[in-house]
């Protein structure tokens, strides 16, 4: 047994206005397959927050799917993804785009993050057919890393996508985190006005699982739910996707969950910097990466779970600890005591 | 508004049992992918119930996305899958096995089952490097048809499959209400040990959603779950799908909502059958074809919602009533009383 | 050791002319990948041949590569191809098609050959985002069993793709034996006009090898040499298909070598027919398919090669004898002189 | 026009004896798809060269099919590749390798070279099933900079390989080059000992085209020849290529055309030095890569072809040389003299 985990922002199940939602619209016969009034509703619900009404959105059931999904039918067969090495899909989906039969090429990244530039140095490198040719732009908020891009760092990405034809797509696994944090200069709309597709991410913010793909690309609208179904990405009660997104947006809860979240991270991270520790990066998300002596992270082992991320140095290792929005702030207390002792 | 749908067998959300079970179980810290308590609890049910200890059982969202990642998993490149041309994965399935690279030989087929004989023809039509090689037999219980292989003919089958070193895959989308058939003289520890891979369908039994995916074949066990993560199959929450099977497996309610299925199934086949309609196939599972006069189903239309299925003549057509664990026999009645108006 | 086959029309090298085409142009320094000026000229002759300025025309060294670079190039993910069941890519490409993504649908065909009725039944069955969407319609002329479409055929089959915006595609690895049959009615100027995608074969009538893919449909056009050299099919020394396509087509060397192929097969077809035998198809082509007794096969084996075809009863079976450009007429007289005493 | 092309290897058609070998056997009747007795008897000449009268050899057309069929044939759906980034299969394959489903990971490397800390670097890691499972290695000899592995690097190599279970594939599209340069210690026989597949490169050492896949390691021999035709690799004049090896291996030919490449590519470099210009690698084979002003290589490009390669300062870039079986010394004497004027 181990007194609090801060693996990641899925432990628990979901919210509890999640479970009495489905709870109580359970016996109502719907359609299937993501036409029931439920995902309607979301769909509804969404399109009004990010003021898009003519956006095509779908209901998913994770990540990994709707990445491979999305991004596999934004492209034709020689065309490419341009991410940072760090990114999700380049690391932790066991090849699933390459699965789909297209290449990701790299692009120079710092704390999580791609440039323009670096964008611009690797269309510029692929310029005839013994080459594949880059067309979709990856990046997430919040990354991989818990940073956050900048309003202004997400525009001059969407110029550099403008001039090259290049798609640009936002994996929101964590947006929630990342709009909602005190180091956010951009909300949801202003960020859907400048990506071609996005997803927010509903299973590490309070969902019992569930993706929601907005899509604002017309080229990328027509017959989508072909590739979702190819891909095995219809659920035959999609209704429990809906009944969810409903619940996340009708009234904010989506927000208020993934400020929690951050809050619950700040304050580790404050209290962490106050015993002295230092950070591998500087992250205002619900994922934070202290560093801490080699015999800390033993003695914390064997009361906390979380993951070994990065060596420092010989003495030194970088841990990730992450918050959700079912962590109480005790869980916290705990641990900084724990540390307290350690440090 | 209409007065009942019998469109299928998943217009409701999930047993009560299993959305009370997700909310007692909702709060606990659980380990992610599948690897959580609950999920282990559920293979454990289901290796007792099959005597099967060392079957590798894997959860799974839904049923296309099952079949596309086993089979692939189960093929080199160059072989392909045997199946009749009314199977699930044929028609209904935009081509997700196709997209994994794997051609499917049709073999001649009746009332949606495939037989032995019919297996043998394609195996010995393939004879060289010039045409794929077949090592999957796809076959469905109960069959999209609503008919169910008896036993002799599983072993049939399965016979022919081991002389010809094929693989024998199962698609139990709707095992339940095959299983507890009254026509079935099989039950799942007897299937279970004829067949190299099959899956238990929870999401058209009660479930909200969610496959168990049994694979006895020692050659198709190792890095399985490799195959889920590339192809999106792997759930962050994978304790959702865990807690579902637990609660259908512990004392036995998977059996109950689908005999009660079939049983509203058979309650319809009675009463239609006594008002003079026939059948387009003798269907003992939760899936009936009755034929109707034309005009019948346009007033049949006005109130209920169900597919209608093949032309049988100028003036008759067959349609598709579903029944489910949710299916009221008031429901029934109702619809028995409407159409005996009609008749 | 034997005294000729008739196994297929690939058995001997290149036309003389075409080897000592290779050897004139041998030492000229030339642009690869099919940027060499035997590549444009070739291009530049068909082009002019069929009257399409605009087409764009590829060389290709096989017709498998050829069938599965084009169509998979023709297709989005979930898009499939309508072909008879006797059509090469359904047989004998080893899951070509299918290893690139795609679904063929097979619609009802005889001798060989599809009908437009065929095709329109197979569109009119595929309505929804749960089934892959026809887009190309793919025949060969001739066809696999030997037959031809005649030209009315062609402009049914053609009418329907255009009514459902179907791409009409033509597998010509035999065109050559195709046009120059006795009973076509149809030139290849006529028959580019209809298709929007066909290949010239060049393997089967005379070349070392290649095939002249030739792109009428402008949407097919752009960026189609990504697609071949994600294939495998950009020959870094493309001269050598180049000069290959410009001596077959710069003064009708093709069409002559066809000629005489069906020559000799219809000579062929008389002896065999004045001996008694009877035909399984009624081929105009260079492929011949009599019927023969097994013990006469038996005998016939000892001295000739060609395939065994089908069985036709207990005692009967058809074969498969090919002619080619390379056949000579002593070869025929010996052939038939050894049959007739067998008869 | 220009006076001479640097641009690559295969300018040319092929030496002369080849195109004498292919007239002379042109007319004897063999069978098709590799099948011919001079596919046979090359496949014997290269197992007594290399002493692996157990290796299956197959003959295909080009460098990028070899790749794409043989890497893919050497790998489950999860595995990957793992090359530097300077690999032709990372650049110049228009994705070749991603459109067969499989990632490539890239590993650091130096002079176009990888050596086996940076393998098992990348190997470990890569450690669960949320990552891709490497389980090639690819190099190139010579390397996509002129550069060649020593004996003690393909041991060490190898031997990482061995440890975690790696196949360890060598490309060979310049493998004459590589064996017969002057820095080169280690013979065909040795290098083929040391590696589980490689390709004996034909199309740019004197052949019109074909590779040789040599597949020393049992696992990957079963049913190759379905993978070939699978990916239209298998030629149904499989005999072209089989009357070519024939003539490369029967006396040394392969070998005697290689040198001559190389010591062009020697007295280039030579010379170059001599008029004091720097390079880019220090490259022994038939790739050089010298450094000019621009105002130089301006000059140059209005009577010679080669390509540009990399900016090394404002006033200075690099370019490639590439001599071949075909280049006369009188070429290179030109170019020095016109070299020197500019120097």
């Amino acid at each position: 047994m181990y007194k609090y985990s801060f693996l990641n922002d899925y432990s628990e199940g979901a919210h509890p206005r999640i479970l009495e939602a489905l709870t109580r619209t359970n016996m109502l016969q719907e359609a299937g397959y993501g036409e029931d009034q439920f995902s309607l509703e979301a769909v509804r619900l969404i399109r009004k927050l990010i003021e898009r009404p003519d956006a095509d959105i779908h209901l998913i059931s994770g990540g990994t799917q709707t990445n491979l999904t999305a991004l596999s039918a934004m492209l034709r067969p020689y065309e490419s993804i341009i991410a940072v090495d760090s990114a999700h899909i380049c690391v932790h989906e066991t090849g699933a785009i390459e699965a789909t039969g297209h290449k990701i090429n790299l692009a120079a990244g710092e704390n999580g993050k791609i440039s323009a530039p670096a964008i611009e140095e690797v269309v510029i490198a692929h310029g005839d057919e013994h080459m594949v040719s880059p067309r979709v732009v990856f990046i997430s908020q919040s990354t991989e890393l818990g940073t956050i891009y900048s309003k202004q760092e997400l525009k001059d990405i969407a110029a550099i996508c403008k001039k090259y034809n290049l798609y640009l797509y936002l994996d929101g696994a964590r947006l929630g985190s990342g709009l909602t944090s005190e180091s956010s200069d951009i909300n949801i709309k202003e960020l859907a006005a400048l990506v071609d597709v996005f997803y927010i991410g509903g299973t590490k913010n309070g969902a019992l699982l569930g993706e929601a793909l907005v899509i604002n690309h017309p080229q990328i609208k027509p017959r989508f739910r072909y590739f979702l179904k190819q891909r095995g990405a219809l659920l035959s009660k999609g209704r429990i996707l809906g009944v969810q997104f409903t619940e996340l947006f009708k009234d904010g809860l989506y927000f208020e969950l993934a400020r929690h979240a951050n809050q619950m991270a700040q304050k580790l991270t404050h209290e962490i910097t106050s015993l002295g520790f230092g950070f591998q990066t500087n992250s205002p998300s619900n994922q934070i990466f202290p560093i801490f002596p080699n015999q800390v992270i033993e003695s914390l082992n064997k009361e906390y779970r979380f993951y070994t991320w990065s060596k420092i140095d010989a003495d030194h290792t970088s841990v990730r600890l992450v918050t959700s929005w079912a962590t109480p702030p005790e869980a916290i207390d705990r641990f900084i005591s724990d540390l307290a002792k350690l440090a």
